[in-house]
């Protein structure tokens, strides 16, 4: 077999057999095939596309290349849960210790911030004493004890990915549903779950900018799910303007405490995605038998408190100070030097926001990195005010920015400016929640 | 200026400007522009393609990636040739001498045999003592001396096209209009003539496989010589049977000996396309007014031997035996252990052919390389008895194989058989000349 005669198959229009693909991927991870036939056939997949049959198997070739984890003797159905990146979601910390609460088994890993977007791991370390690097009999005994653990992804899972990844984001190969589909599957299989639910965003803030790309992501990997026996149910949802209101690490820890406090109010879109995301998460787990049974043992895991305690364990069992995990104490990691308010220059009403820009103005203040050796400060970041079809007056706030370098405020404020067009007349106003794909 | 923003405009269809093709062709030849990332450029421009202005400017910076030609002080309008590679094809060797017999100046560098088909260089090698490395000063000093120097390629004459070439070569992206195009024309212009002549071969033997193909390949190139201010006419020509009747080094080289010997008949396909691009070369020459006017001196050049008398001063100048350039030298240089004839297997028509494999049965005979560090036994190779659409009895043979090493002659008649189509009927036979293209 020959890297060349894969490539021009797929130039032509081919399919790409099982064998092949695993040949492909093994050559790859192992360095028998460059950089540059791997680059040149990524360039043909993402040009030329694959079919359902060649990503599930290339999504099994890239689980295959490293560990496993093997959660099996963990009791009940294991449940996780992804999302595709966004600005502002800070859903896991919701959800996670939600279904938790309600009886359900989360061992999820996760990921840290990727340019514009957030990362779940950079928001759990905003809490002092925090570390996300747990081993796995560890990660295991925190789940055995707690229903919930959220850590970085460990040891040598789908090394194919990682490598792949870093040669697709050089090589203008990232915009590839299958590649993407693959790359999101590999790890998931790879982390052991037997059941996962997957956010899939679409909009300005995600890296998916249409409904239908959305849509496509979302149906091949529930088919993909089923080629692999694993149970898999996909949301497609808005990122056109950011989900919560709070961009920046502690800001969003905060806003999930406030969520899990019962302190946002009912239709809140935030709230909203958690429960829709939660009830799937409670169905597949086999602890609800319909949605509204799911919905109402997640409304009373708010309202009793019982998610929040689910996530102060978790933090607790991370080495993190749980007693912060307050709304006051929440306030207090969230001090910083300056608010600065950005305010409208017109009047009228919110038409559109450009979500990826809102995520670049907190990433500038210091709340993302630009490259993976920058440091994080997790107080930084923005508060939103105005959210899509809201009136607004010339001089009103849109956002409050929380700086503590000034450093890049002015870029800030005009990335702000720049993300939020004002109109005279109330414009469509995207839905929350676009499909449920199982 | 980022190349992952120059492979992401061409991922999304948008043109590539001047500069950021000089950034992309100087950053590949520096080094700074890795491989991987000039393979999924080269794989997206296979895919989405390049239009004129974007072709023209790569042959241009390819041109300027190395050292060029000045032939300027060489009297009269420096012509050259061009052909994209065929089976049986050695036009050079009749049309050089041949234009050079009638006052043309024909400063001229050539390729070696890639894969199946055959190169200039090889054949001119197959008459002992010839030295095809000359010197830049010597070569125009032949020319000034003959009229007419073929060498091969010297000095760092485009050197992005070599890496370049070498990269398309692995990774699936030889087969692309415009790359094609650069890579032929930045040569051709690196090489000094005023005027160039393009043979593009079209069919089985060929790299392009269809009319439609051929001639955007031979449009392109001559619009992009206007751009360039060269003359530049491009014929297709068909490429579904060998051209000659020989295929190998030194029986190509006694083909063109016959030929310019007046050997062949009238109609005979390799006469005929020599004439074709030898009454091109005259005409852009200025050194006649019309297709009958050129016609009639390349065929007095034939008739009273003065094409083989340059032929023969040339070959002297490079170092050769000239006195071999007689039909009975000719015939000694085709000497070989054994003559094999391959038969047919049953009667009919002749209704097609597979060139490629006639090329490569002379391949694995010894008259080509698969690698580059193959040694040519250069007598070797085959005859054709057949053309498409003559009759054939069972029993009669199809060629004659001219063989030293019996290594492969099984392999060799196997493959011939296959190359070679018998049908009960005559079945179309393809024009030899599809168009001109000025």
């Amino acid at each position: 077999m020959r890297m060349v005669d894969c490539i021009e198959k797929k130039v032509n229009h081919e399919e790409l057999t099982h064998d092949e693909i695993q040949f492909i991927v093994d050559g790859f991870v192992s360095g028998e095939i460059p950089d540059y036939q791997m680059s040149a056939l990524m360039m043909a997949i993402v040009l030329n596309d694959m079919n359902e049959r060649e990503a599930a198997d290339l999504t099994l070739s890239m689980m295959c290349s490293g560990d496993t984890v093997d959660l099996s003797d963990l009791p009940g159905v294991k449940v996780d849960k992804h999302s595709s990146g966004g600005v502002g979601d800070t859903t896991t910390l919701v959800i996670a210790p939600l279904v938790a609460a309600c009886g359900g088994t989360v061992a999820k890993m996760s990921g840290r911030g990727l340019a514009f977007s957030g990362g779940t791991l950079d928001k759990l370390e905003s809490i002092p004493g925090v570390n996300i690097g747990q081993p796995i009999a560890r990660f295991k005994e925190i789940v055995r004890k707690t229903g919930v653990c959220v850590i970085g992804q460990t040891g040598n899972l789908v090394p194919a990915d990682k490598k792949m990844y870093a040669l697709r984001d050089v090589t203008g190969t990232v915009q590839s549903v299958p590649l993407i589909a693959a790359s999101i599957m590999s790890k998931k299989l790879a982390a052991g779950s037997d059941a996962i639910v997957l956010d899939v965003k679409v909009g300005s803030g995600a890296f998916m900018k249409t409904v239908d790309d959305a849509k496509r992501l979302a149906g091949l990997m529930v088919k993909m799910g089923k080629h692999l026996k694993r149970e898999v149910v996909a949301v497609v949802t808005d990122m056109n303007q950011p989900l919560g209101l709070s961009v920046g690490n502690a800001l969003e820890f905060r806003e999930a405490v406030q969520l899990l406090s019962g302190q946002l109010p009912t239709g809140d879109p935030l709230l909203e995605v958690c429960l829709l995301l939660g009830t799937q998460m409670l169905l597949l787990s086999k602890l609800a038998k319909s949605d509204e049974e799911a919905r109402g043992m997640l409304q009373q895991a708010i309202d009793n408190g019982a998610g929040l305690s689910k996530l102060r364990a978790m933090i607790h069992e991370l080495g993190g100070d749980e007693t912060l995990l307050t709304l006051e104490g929440m306030d207090k990691l969230c001090r910083v030097k300056r608010q600065v308010p950005v305010t409208a220059e017109k009047s009228g009403y919110v038409i559109g926001m450009q979500a990826e820009l809102i995520g670049r103005a907190a990433q500038v203040l210091g709340a993302g990195r630009e490259t993976k050796e920058d440091v994080i400060d997790p107080a930084v970041g923005l508060i939103m005010h105005k959210r899509v079809g809201d009136p607004i007056q010339a001089g009103e706030a849109i956002c409050t920015l929380y700086v503590n370098d000034e450093k890049n405020l002015d870029d800030a404020i005009s990335t702000m400016k720049e993300a939020v067009q004002i109109g005279a007349k109330p414009d469509h106003v995207a839905p929350m929640v676009y499909a449920v794909i199982r």
